[in-house]
């Protein structure tokens, strides 16, 4: 027997965060804010009653590691022996502050329970997702506000059960820009000196921005955090600076890339002089099953 | 031993063509029409001698399968036993009628070429490219053109020695936009049916583009290609017409992504409506050793 299931999650862009450890998984993660976007993953889980027990994963027809994803579907499965697909579907460039492998994990853990009518609450879906994050290292706070929608403010870290997420309806239309390589969170969350420079600075922010949770503060907040972390190099620094005479524009945690707002014409001609330019809104509904 | 090079290749962009058989891999490819871009492949190819030969590739900081880079690479090293790195950087996506494969491959034979001293005719080079992509059905026609730049017109197929490309210099700023899934040229160039719809109608263009080669007709007969051959869907047809208001635009061939030119910051609303977008001139220098 085949069936199949279907998931949405929407991409995360942080704009300033501080690091919080701890030895569980599904306690550790961060303290930010950031955005949920209309872009994100669209996963279908494939499941074959098979003996052999094998999971696929292609995103945008190619066949990938993806660990993440392979360990969400692992964990979803349990000892159950099937044949799986795991076919995801995004037009978000990775490793450049989008939160793609959170919205592909998201998405894989919706659709896969989905698949397998296993029936797994939510909260423990979204938490395995987390979870998995922190463990593979690609990832701190985008799976929970991806799951929720909309501008959130995470006051405390990890999955559902731990994290305390206020979240806000947010009506805008936003540009997203890819101006330099590829940043691998992995590679950022490793340097002691770039985490201590972060939380000594995202912390601050993070009460401040509770003051006063509008999405203006939001990119104010988010360029003095790039300025002051030292994360935005002289070009992302440029292109945000540029931005003001049209708009507000920040940088997206972690990645060679800002999100924008304001007017659109004059900042994609802008953004075009720099790298590749996409369109979207603020998704406000979050993760969902199709 | 540490020995570097280090080489640029332009992506390309076909109009129209036709697909020209033959056993030999170095007499296949296509006819056709296209364009170079100022976006492409930067690689550097980093050469150590070493008992233990390996040939390790990475893209965008990702380490990757990239079977034509690979072939290349050990096409080029002959019986040398070295320890090779090549990495290449591009801002283009693939599978989007770009030529990326095309650039990776040319880049990569020459920066390794000039890592090793080994002083490979160039047209030994770029034909070894040609064969390799011809080999591996990623493309048919990008890597000789890629390798001269310009607008270029290919009335024989095949590598250096058999190809009869003319090239026109162009100035001409251009958007692509990038509007739906990858598009791997393996599956289109494996259906019959696409292939006799593209050689019906591709060869009659391409006799007529040399008739009078200008950018506009490029434009021109693109379209008709585009819309001939079915190889456009309802979306990329739509967002073709659409251009027509502020300038000309075709589809990248083999993508689901259009090349255009024309009033800049109309172009860029409207596909930003639809997708992903980058900015870049037509690169008039072709292939180059950094």
């Amino acid at each position: 027997m085949v069936s199949e299931g279907e998931a949405f999650c929407p991409g995360h862009v942080t704009a300033f965060f501080e690091v919080r450890e701890d030895p569980d998984p599904r306690k550790k993660g961060s303290r930010g804010a950031g955005l949920c976007l209309s872009l994100g993953v669209r996963t279908v889980a494939r499941v074959r009653d098979d003996s052999r027990a094998s999971i696929d994963v292609i995103v945008n027809g190619r066949r990938q590691r993806a660990d993440v994803t392979r360990r969400v579907a692992e964990k979803i499965l349990g000892d159950r022996s099937c044949e799986v697909k795991i076919l995801s579907e995004t037009s978000l460039p990775v490793s450049q502050g989008f939160g793609v492998s959170a919205a592909a994990a998201v998405s894989t853990a919706l659709a896969l329970d989905d698949a397998l009518g296993a029936k797994i609450p939510r909260d423990e879906l979204v938490a395995v997702a987390h979870e998995t994050e922190v463990e593979c290292g690609t990832g701190l706070g985008d799976v929970v506000p991806a799951s929720i929608g909309g501008m959130d403010l995470r006051l405390k870290p990890g999955a559902p059960g731990y994290a305390e997420v206020r979240t806000f309806p947010v009506e805008a239309e936003l540009l997203l820009a890819v101006i330099g390589a590829e940043m691998p969170t992995k590679t950022v969350l490793r340097d002691s000196k770039k985490v201590a420079a972060i939380n000594r600075i995202g912390g601050a922010l993070v009460d401040e921005f509770s003051e006063n949770p509008t999405l203006e503060r939001l990119f104010e907040l988010g360029v003095r955090f790039a300025e002051g972390t030292g994360l935005a190099d002289k070009r992302v620094l440029e292109v945000i600076r540029a931005s003001r005479m049209f708009g507000r524009a920040t940088m997206a945690m972690l990645g060679h890339s800002v999100v924008a707002t304001g007017n659109r014409q004059q900042l994609a001609t802008l953004y075009l002089k720099f790298g590749t330019l996409q369109r979207c809104e603020v998704d406000n509904r979050g993760a969902r099953v199709l």
